[in-house]
């Protein structure tokens, strides 16, 4: 059975929306997401850096549309990980923790990995949005559409647009 | 550079010497080391999964004997990862986080792996006490000798019983 390595921030939870949300609690700013296409989230968020190491950030992030029923399709076909890079906000492991044991239920505590850096992790399948992530990947790489990542262009990726796209292809 | 593995609990931890004091200071019972070889941790200790699930468990566990001068030597001469399988207890997230940043502050945040299983981490050398771990490792796979793997016989395994041992051969 293939292994498939899923990426959680901007994959299956949707960062940008949790972003605009806080920016605009905190400083009024209305950030439309149109208008930060291409440039990184700490350009396109004043206030992000704050944002992201504040409790609650990712015990609370919504979840990317369509992310839990195609999860669920996934975790039936392939042999699935969750692979989460929070090791730089140290109140983040245990947010991610209980934010998959609400939102995905079906994954099991052995499908859960979070890291550093995903330089050690090995697969059949990634999906993620950052390219740093997805490069030291021996197997198949799928980059999910970000703000962000809208500029890169690789032949090594596979682009995917939203999680029913995930679905046709695997 | 060679990636190197290093389990945490067992290997740079010493968790024998936690459970035989938490059992001390719960029953007064006196459990000695050399009593419980060849049995696994949770026959040896009566309280032991209690135990493990207390808060400041992991955070406040003993240095193995000689580990970090090794794992000193380690990081100076590999591609060196610390990967913990402590997923079943959500509390030890951050307290290895905090144990790792107190005792090796020498290793970064991208060194470090915390997952439920470790069958998606590759490497050439992986160091574990645990044969669940090491046997999904596609490369060097040594045994650190701890008193629950003491009947492990496998040709596949380099056994090692110390730290210096391991800096004699790595």
């Amino acid at each position: 059975m293939k292994k498939v390595i899923v990426d959680m921030d901007g994959v299956m939870a949707d960062v940008y929306h949790q972003l605009i949300a806080f920016e605009k609690r905190d400083s009024g700013k209305d950030i439309n997401i149109h208008d930060v296409v291409g440039v990184s989230e700490l350009e396109a968020f004043p206030n992000g850096k704050k944002h992201v190491n504040e409790i609650g950030f990712f015990r609370t992030l919504p979840l990317m549309k369509g992310s839990r029923e195609a999860m669920e399709y996934l975790n039936n076909k392939y042999d699935l990980y969750i692979v989460s890079a929070g090791m730089e906000f140290p109140n983040s492991l245990r947010e991610k923790y209980d934010w998959l044991a609400e939102y995905f239920p079906f994954i099991t505590l052995e499908q859960i990995v979070l890291c550093g850096s995903k330089k050690v992790v090995s697969g059949d399948i990634m999906i993620d949005d950052y390219p740093k992530n997805l490069k030291h990947f021996s197997g198949e790489k799928i980059i999910f559409t970000q703000p962000h990542n809208h500029h890169v262009e690789d032949e090594d990726y596979k682009r995917v647009n939203s999680w029913e796209e995930i679905m046709n292809i695997l």
